[in-house]
Formats: structure tokens, sequence, C-alpha cells
């Protein structure tokens, strides 16, 4: 929630608790009207419709923020009769990222997802305990291709129908189409890169594009351009809040990358080391070999808690990265992002720019 | 291609030929822009554009053509300079095409496509060929999910794009809207349904429900619909076009029930019998097993031969499937499915006319 320090609580309206209300009621009439429409197909259907409504319900809604102050900051009014697209559009985010989440646990083969079981495995399960016929593991997988398709195409039909009733579809087509295909291609360079050896000659580079387009612009850049877009706003609002977005975006995940090795467990509720153990190729382990470089048995001691599940293996391997620069040289660019992306908000009206400041640094001075 | 009677190529211009050419040229124009989007973010990313330039290049253009004989029923012209739109929403239709074939695969577990490695084999191929980091297989889930995805945004793109362009979004936003739900229900259905005991009662309802969805309304009907919407098509024309298609696509799928079971495999090029060796649930299958109730021996045929590879146990099923009187039930379905979708024709224009009553006798008549 927008509003964490005195200041802002005490200077803008409560705008996001009203749009988080907005963009649960959208939901919830979108997902009944498409429930309806599997229903028609067959009774049995029933079941899948609500695996995607339970899921969609945990979302932080992270994405629908950044469209709503996009929509704010490109001069977008708060009256709700001017809102309902852009809560629309911000809803569409949400089924996106329902599809990006439910098909990148079935490829890194996440058992779970929130702290309950990821969808591919809770339809296994339910096979399994019904002693229904085929392989359980199999159609836990054809259930959560289906249902990130179905979320995806979804999406699609929320943004377009929504974008055409505000005429906008010529200001919002090019952002949209780009961040589909922006997240979609990071998530294809991730899954490269897994394939590669670790010292792979421009690793880093490669983590950091994959920061860059699965990250930043999916979660920051691209939200925002489409709120601003869908409002009309002026080219140059766009780009500040496209520079701050850029800036934010990898600023939040280089956090992500830290917190991921060097997280508290009783803060984050996930392991110590949690991104060694699932072998992530995070810009943090990239920076970290490449301080390393020549340091053989520190190297070692990564290269052998890569990957590892066990728990020592993963504190030598941490002590490597923390002995290696990499953390702090994380901790410099990050205020460099930051300052960078505060910076891109001048100009912009009070109320946004207020909100986008906060956000930011919850984005990325938080501790989990 | 369509014309392969004597009066069908005399009294028709040869349309197909330039709609199958300016298909291609739409494909090969927006597949190159768009692996230009992903070459933009990492250059590693060219060879997994590749892949799907190989994979659509094999498509056999069913949809494409359907869609562009509706649109030549619905008034539309054949001037090249008005049916660039139409085109291009027929392109999008092999996008999704690719979405729902590369996903199959993965979801069917199937080795080919089209006498080639499917999309997730021939990726896993490459990796373990190439000695890479993790495991091949679950690399080529990933790839395969993830292509997919682009292919379903994609064609997303090209749709809404064109529609637009066409100030047509409100006439074809609802079927765009329903084949894709449709597509992806009748799949969900399908996979649901083969965890069932295969004597599930209502296995064969659903089984037509799958045909009706999964095979008609997304080969047929919609294809129809959208390239009539598109013309601006009145909605008696667009009310005989789907009937039409419904009746024409679901005879289309229990030609393929025969066919998967019955087929000459020195003409399909599959194996005799290699719908029972995979387990498809299909019409004619439940038929069957109606057919046969009571019948316990052959029944124990049937069962013992269904997802089985051995020979002898398939050769079984397949001649317990011919006592059961499902072929002769399921060629009298066919030819009444045909007369229906025939008869919808009327008052059409004459060279929609002509090419849909080809069309529906190779979609139903064929050996392969």
């Amino acid at each position: 929630v927008v509003g964490q320090t005195g200041r802002v609580a005490a200077e803008i309206p409560p705008v996001a608790p009203s749009l988080s209300a907005a963009v649960e009621n959208t939901l919830a009439a979108e997902l009944s009207a498409r429930r309806a429409e599997l229903l028609a197909v067959d009774e049995r259907l029933g079941v899948v419709a609500d695996l995607l409504v339970d899921f969609i319900a945990d979302g932080k809604r992270l994405r629908p923020e950044f469209c709503w102050w996009g929509w704010r900051a490109g001069g977008g009014r708060a009256d709700p009769a001017d809102c309902a697209p852009v809560v629309r559009i911000a809803a569409a985010l949400e089924l996106i990222q329902a599809c990006a989440l439910v098909h990148d646990d079935l490829i890194d083969r996440s058992e779970t997802r929130r702290g309950r079981p990821s969808v591919h495995v809770a339809v296994a399960k339910s096979h399994a305990d019904a002693g229904y016929a085929g392989d359980s593991d199999q159609h836990g997988l054809a259930v959560a291709v289906l249902l990130g398709d179905l979320a995806l195409a979804w999406a699609d039909d929320l943004f377009t129908a929504s974008a055409h009733q505000l005429r906008a579809l010529d200001r919002v087509q090019q952002p949209w189409r780009a961040m589909r295909t922006e997240v979609l291609a990071g998530q294809l360079l991730d899954v490269s890169m897994g394939a590669m050896a670790t010292d792979e000659p421009g690793a880093l580079a490669a983590a950091m594009t994959v920061n860059r387009f699965k990250t930043a612009a999916y979660t920051v850049e691209r939200p925002l351009h489409l709120g601003a877009g869908l409002a009309g706003a002026q080219t140059e609002v766009i780009d500040r809040l496209r520079r701050y977005g850029v800036a934010i975006g990898t600023a939040f995940q280089l956090r992500d990358d830290l917190l991921g090795v060097f997280g508290d467990p009783t803060v984050t509720g996930k392991p110590a080391g949690g991104d060694l153990t699932e072998g992530k190729r995070t810009v943090l382990v990239a920076q970290a070999r490449t301080g390393l470089a020549g340091t053989t048995a520190l190297l070692a001691d990564l290269d052998a808690g890569f990957g590892s599940a066990d728990a020592g293996a993963v504190a030598a391997a941490t002590a490597a990265i923390a002995a290696s620069g990499a953390p702090e040289e994380l901790e410099q660019r990050i205020s460099a992002l930051v300052a960078d992306g505060l910076d891109a908000l001048a100009g912009l009206p009070d109320d946004a720019a207020t909100a986008l400041h906060g956000l930011a640094v919850r984005a990325t001075a938080r501790r989990r």
C-alpha cells in the first residue's frame, strides 16, 4: 500500500486502498464471466476456473499500482467514472502475471508459490489423491500449461476491450506488445543462460539483460507506460516514467538478488541462501564470479554451494560472495539507480511523484 | 488447395494459391519483425525465433482458408488491396495453432509432429548433444512452454492490430475471444477426461463436447466467423457459416477418429491403430464402448489394446471396435453432418459456396 510515510499519508487521499478494491472487483467480475464460459462448455471445468481465481487472489498487485500511478502522472483523473478502463487494464496485468508465474513454476520445477503448493504440484496431488488414471505429474503439467494459456488469452481480451473502449489502442498497443515480448524474451534468456557454464563469457551482461527485461520492463517500466499512455500523457512524461521504471525496476531486482543470498530467513520467510540452492543465475552471483577471478579457493566454494542443498556448502558460497566485493558493488548500483529514478520524477504531478517516491523506497530498501 | 474438381477450377479464379502466398508472406514479415525484437534483447534468442519460423512453415493453412472463405462469403472483395487485414488475421490463426500444437505435444508427450521431432524433443536433443548444463528434458519443456506463449501473444498482437486497422474490432472481438477460450476449454476437458476411468458415465458426451470445441469451433466455425465478421457480413450469413462450420468441423474430427484406428498406414503415414496406442479418448472409442456394453470379451479386448504399444493387442482392440457398430454409426453421423453443412450454404455467394462445398468433401471424405 502506498503512503507508508507520514508525509505521503497526510498529503494525498488514500487512493491506493480504493484502487486495490477496484482491481479486486474487476478481477472477480472478469473471472466470474469467463468461468461461466468454461461452464457452458462443460461443468467439469469449474474447478479449473477456481484454480485461477485462487491463484490470483494471492497477488501483491504491484503492477496495477505502477499502472495506476502512470495514469495519474499522465493526467488521468481520480474520479472513478474516469478510471474503469485503467483499472481493467491494471487487472489484465495480474492475469499476465498469473500466466508468467504458473508457467515459471513449471519451468523452474518450483514446489511452492507464496507458501502454497504451485499449480502443477497442487493439481498433480489432487490427481494422485483421487486415484485418477494416468501419470499425476504429467496431468499437473497439462493443466498448468493450459491454465497459463487461458490467463494469457484472457489478459489480452481484457486489455483490448478496455483500451478499445477508451479509444486508446493507438496509444497503448505498443507498450502492451513490447511488455509481453520482453518478459518472455527475458525468461527465455534466463533459461538459455541456465544451460550455459556458470563461467560463460558474457554471463554477467546476460544476467543484467534478464534483469532489465524480465523484471524492470515487465514490473515497473511498462505498467507505468501503459497507465500514462491510457491517460494520453505527453511524450516527456512517458519518457520520465520509463526512465524511473527502468532504474527502480532494475534496483528492485538487485535488492532481490541480495535478499536471495543474504536475507534474514526470519524476515524473508525463505531459507538462507535460497537463490544459491536454486542455482539462480543472478547479477549478484555473476558479479561475485567476476570479483573472485583469480581467487581459486573462494571461487571453488562458490561453485560447490551453487545449486547445492547442503547448508554448509551454501554458507561457504555465501561467504565467498560476501568476500568478492559484489554486495558492495550492488549496493552502490542500487543507490545510483534509485537516485536516477527519483531524479526522473522532477516535474511530474505532486501526488504521483510522491507516491512513486514511496514505491521506489519500498521496492529497493526492503528487507523481504 | 481449393478447387480440386474440374468444375471449381473452371468457375473460380485461383484465389487459394494467391491466398496461400499472401499468408506465407505475411507470416514471414511478421515473424521477421518479431525476431528482430528478440535479437534486440539478446542475440542468443535468434535460435528461438528460428524454431517458431521452422515450426510454422510446416502448417497446412486450413484455418486461414476457412477464414478467407468466410470473408468472401460475407462480401469481402478479392482485390488484394482490400485483403491485407483478413490475410493478417488468417496468419494470426496460424500463430494460435503453433501455440496449441507446441503445448499439446508437451502435454501429450508426443515425440514427433508432422514427421519431425516435436519442439520440446528437438530442443532437449540439442541441449544434450551440446553437453549443456542441467536436465535436457526440463530445458526442452521450458523452451516449448515459452515459445508457445510467445506465439499466443504474437497472435493476439497481429489480430488486434489488423482488426483495429480495419475498424472491425467491434465485429470480430467476440469470435476471437470465444475461439481461444473454446479451444483451451476443449483441451482442458480432453485432459480431464484422460484422467477418468474409460467407462466413466458421460464419457461419450464429453468426447463429443471435446470434438465440438477443440476441433469444430476452433478449426472451422470461428475462422469462418472471423472472416465474415471482418467483411461486415449480415447476421444470416454468419449464422449459415457457423452452422456449416459446426457440422463440417465435427464431421472432420469424426473422420479423423476413424482414420486414427482404421486408416491405411501406407496412406496416412501413421501406424495402424495409432489412436489406440496413444489412448486417445475419441468419440469412436466411447461409442464403441457403448455398443459393446454387455459383450464382455470384446470389451476386454478393447481395454487391453487401449493405450498399448503391442501390435497384437491393438489389432484385437481394432477388431472389437469394428464389431461394435460404432464405425457405421460414425459414418452415418458424418453423412448427416455433411448434408446439414452443405444445406447451410444455400444462398451464399456462388464462389464461396463452391469452395466451401469442396472443402467439406476434402475434410470429411479424405483417406489421410
